[in-house]
């Protein structure tokens, strides 16, 4: 398996056809699983908001006292968000899209103007399955497609990349009911290969090295084509939140 | 950067020289990092138990009437642990280590007999760091070593490979302090790297093949050696414990 930085991308504007610059950039042969960080799908489908035009209401000014951060953020977050799991230094939020993280993915690094913060995309499933659409009309090939941001955990320090949307690729390696070298059946094993992709994807991204998207070659799970969505824990199985 | 697995690895034995194993098979080059599945270690380290030694206490009993486990399984499990944070199904516990997961690590697959089972190494920073210098003695070459476990999330469906061991490699890439590409400081950024590395090899590692081991070429990260209890949250900043 190789894990290939994809280098010499420009800088991403609101409407840029993201998938051509990958196209161009990555050179994607059939197979490739690429994995695309949010900050450049978010930035090309214009989801950024400026703080200048945000009106706090009470509630984010309050809780903004709270912890201590700007009030159109907290009211930036709030917005993109349907619960407030913890406040403390930070928030960690259950998103519109169900993801557990600080500050609803928003935040303003990479993103130009001091003012500027970026969203995560309003559908990280339906982005990964329009770009892997238009890469396969540009370049001919059929690929995967996983847009990565990178979260903290609970009880581990650190943040890790995870799969927040994807097309064209099992998300789970689903080894219930097989037999271990010994003929045992193995135990609880279902593994989420999309989100081990997206963190070997990171390993070369960087954060300040302008390599927003990686492809990983050679390695081809079998299965059902999954969704980020699928990678959510639904609350009723979650003891964590 | 190259993920290759280490294919050809006999069946390993308690008392086995493990690390001997592992560079006659690997071939391992300088600068490689040794993902090493915890598995194996664990058999090599002899860190097996046999269920009908256990006796179970009064209170293993209760608990696995509770959650409907074998007592002698939970026994093993509450030996192995300090704390069990939450009850439902499986045991999520904090091993004596620190770590947070379920069942103490306990499981019997991939180990001979119906009635043994394997435990995590007592020391997995020790275990990476004899590995490393036994594997640099029988070699000749500078690695890094990875002791890895597939562990489940809060939030998130599937388990994914941890470092739970390492020695000779950063754990964090940490940018706090460094700039984007438009000069502003990069917010809360310090990337659970080994964690990454565990998640990377894990994809070629499978659960049902004799894949235990896993060549991770051409990553080199810069910074000071850190270790697995490093990636361990301390429970005075964990929200979720």
């Amino acid at each position: 398996m190789e894990v290939l930085p994809v280098e010499g991308m420009p800088e991403v504007q609101p409407g840029d056809d993201l998938a051509r610059l990958i196209a161009e950039h990555a050179r994607p042969r059939a197979g490739d699983i690429l994995v695309v960080a949010q900050k450049v799908v978010s930035k090309a489908e214009g989801r950024l908001r400026k703080l200048s035009d945000i009106e706090p209401t009470p509630e984010a000014e309050g809780l903004a006292r709270e912890i201590d951060h700007d009030p159109r953020l907290v009211q930036a977050i709030l917005d993109e968000s349907i619960r407030v799991v913890r406040k403390q230094r930070i928030l960690i939020v259950e998103t519109r899209q169900g993801f557990i993280c600080a500050n609803a993915g928003i935040d303003h690094s990479n993103v130009p103007g001091e003012d500027t913060v970026s969203l995560l995309p309003e559908d990280s499933d339906r982005s990964a399955a329009e770009l892997r659409a238009r890469v396969r009309e540009l370049a001919g090939v059929e690929v995967a497609v996983i847009v990565s941001d990178t979260f903290g955990r609970a009880w581990r320090m650190g943040i890790e990349n995870v799969a927040l949307g994807v097309a064209g690729l099992p998300v789970f390696a689903d080894y219930r009911g097989q037999l271990d070298d010994h003929g045992k059946e193995l135990q609880v094993t279902v593994v989420a290969i999309a989100d081990e992709l997206a963190c070997a994807a990171e390993l070369v991204m960087g954060k300040t090295a302008r390599v927003p998207v990686v492809v990983i070659r050679g390695y081809t799970p079998e299965g059902r084509p999954g969704t980020g969505r699928d990678l959510v824990r639904p609350a009723e199985l979650d003891l964590f939140r």
